[in-house]
């Protein structure tokens, strides 16, 4: 499992890396961005669709699976693959981060969460080993480990019992994985996360415990929560040099793309964010020149193409005027195409990205993204 | 324009035909179902996919475009195939049955209509030349002349009236259609349509007096309101045989798989319906085993096709119990996948109902369907 990646490159102006994950669905090629698909499809778009854009893996939430349509029903579908008829990678999380931000009614203790489903009130329990359990039967390639995912802002107090709750669980997701690997092996590679909110000391503590625990992969749980760049950056900063150069490392719930960028320069490999189709359904896309809100009146008229650098299919077929119509006129098509562009933006963002580590200029992309993306605030 | 339509054959079992519509944006092969696109998108379905399914015409209702985005932005687009990104024939309606169905306040005289309207409550006043010049600025290759729908059920002297005022209405669309194309020539064909609710007298007065004021295709208006089947069928063959034979036939509104085999029987040669697209939205799909309501709980762990005698891009990838979970997580991309099934559907049920004509083997095709359509239903 530790050979599942390896390095293509290092920066020489920052930390940032090229790489290659493999897994049974296939290659993904680092610093990837993997598209949400929160329950089981990523919203409003079709396989053919992430495919043609490009999407290496995609991500499934195991709370919401979990609760609906369950994970026995997915088991005997032949696994979340077969059940949504995607054929590349997957990766899931462990329903951590949902448990704690979605649920009501929880009920912590060392054993695991008791938690009130979001659905329909129902009552369940979810322990490292029940994560084990489910994401095994929802069987993606990447799984992640039952974390306790403080809120932000936080004590020092809560985030540090969170921390090392969540490392304490971690061994058991290690050793309750090794067991069900022994009886029935899979290719499944199972990550650590590493929280500590934004408290220096505890991010390092995390990591130094969750890395000596030894995974094939470790992720940034807790960030992207409310905190502010700034600090962002700090525990980014913190973090990754203590996490081990030849695995991996995942940015959980990340994002904007400026954010992609400064985290990749620090060393991040992997990133996943809903909001490409969030956005989308709300009526905004991102361009390298900066965000259009195509729902405003300033678009009413405006027959040019949503992003005169995009070759998608949305931007080559229709133009901002007809998105505008039917965003006012509430028409569903628009949900999927902006959604669509979002989802191809996100990707050539990556591409971008990979090119400038490949030739050695990220610093220059960098700097060229900023001043275009920004030039119409700034403007 | 008259040359427009060309009879390839006639069943020697009864009235159903084939033929071929030629328009400057390609031809149509009849009998045609054609997908409603409302607003200017068939709901939730991109054109590709609309393309592939086979869809030769789509419908635009001028209603609705003329409210919202409005004729003018159209025309500026450069019309709404342009605006819309649709390369293949197109029709609009004349906005009539929506000015009599989705509107309040009507005040109805000899010279038009003045309406509210649904949207905003704004006033409008439309009118046979105004309607006129709306669906030229819209540009549709076939435009529809202005017509009074009667409500059903509807009294004698209420259907006599709107009745007559559609033939005056026809004339005056003509006659403005006429002076429009002198100015400036198009290719646009201008179809009557025949009112008359469910009196059999007044569906024979108004096709003959559209008829002499003499249009390149004829639709049959103010069907499918309501009205019993049979009473449908009595109308259609009260009708359909003073309608010129060498002109395309067009039966407004319709519809269920059963009454296009029915109306196809009887001589028409043109459908349009939301069927497709609004069951596909409420989770119902349609098979030639009958409908299929695929959120209902008897399909949670049905892994089978969709519908297994179809070869559409949903069938062949997606299970009965995914598309039922989507369904039950209000996931927007059940609803164009049904969407999109039914579109296939509808372009495959026309596709069988030439093949049994070409073959001339129509009164065995349509037993077929019925058999296998309604087995569930009567088992």
């Amino acid at each position: 499992m530790s050979a599942a990646f390896s390095l293509k490159k290092t920066s020489s102006q920052c930390s940032a890396r090229l790489g290659r994950l493999t897994t049974t669905h296939g290659d993904i090629t680092t610093p990837v961005f993997m598209p949400v698909g929160t329950q089981g499809t990523v919203k409003t778009i079709s396989n053919d669709e992430l495919v043609e854009a490009g999407s290496e893996i995609i991500l499934g939430n195991s709370y919401h699976l979990y609760l609906r349509p369950g994970a026995d029903l997915i088991a005997a579908a032949g696994g979340l693959h077969r059940f949504i008829g995607w054929k590349k990678p997957m990766l899931t999380d462990s329903g951590g981060f949902q448990v704690f931000s979605l649920t009501t009614l929880r009920r912590i203790s060392a054993d695991g969460v008791e938690f009130q489903s979001h659905i329909d009130g129902s009552k369940h329990f979810l322990t490292p080993e029940k994560s084990m359990e489910i994401q095994r039967a929802i069987g993606a390639d990447i799984i992640m480990c039952f974390d306790e995912c403080a809120p932000y802002p936080c004590t020092y107090e809560h985030a540090q019992k969170a921390m090392d709750t969540s490392v304490r669980w971690a061994q058991r997701c290690k050793d309750d994985f090794a067991r069900r690997e022994t009886a029935s092996p899979t290719d499944q590679l199972l990550f650590g996360i590493i929280q500590g909110s934004v408290y220096a000391d505890l991010r390092r503590e995390s990591a130094q415990r969750t890395v000596a625990v030894d995974f094939p992969g470790y992720a940034i749980g807790g960030l992207s929560v409310g905190e502010s760049k700034d600090e962002m950056k700090a525990m980014l900063e913190w973090t990754v040099p203590l996490m081990p150069a030849d695995k991996p490392r995942y940015l959980m719930g990340v994002g904007m793309p400026e954010d992609i960028w400064e985290a990749v320069e620090r060393g991040i490999d992997m990133f996943d964010c809903v909001l490409p189709t969030r956005n989308g359904r709300n009526g905004q896309v991102f361009t390298l020149r900066g965000k259009v809100t195509v729902r405003n009146a300033e678009y009413i008229r405006d027959f040019g193409p949503l992003d005169p650098d995009c070759d998608c299919p949305v931007c080559t077929t229709y133009s901002r005027a007809y998105l505008n119509h039917l965003c006012r006129a509430q028409e569903l098509l628009v949900l999927r195409l902006l959604s669509l562009h979002n989802i191809y933006f996100m990707i050539k963002l990556m591409k971008i990205i990979r090119k400038s580590i490949e030739l050695d200029n990220f610093a220059d992309a960098k700097k060229e993204f900023y001043a275009t993306y920004f030039s119409k605030t700034q403007r």
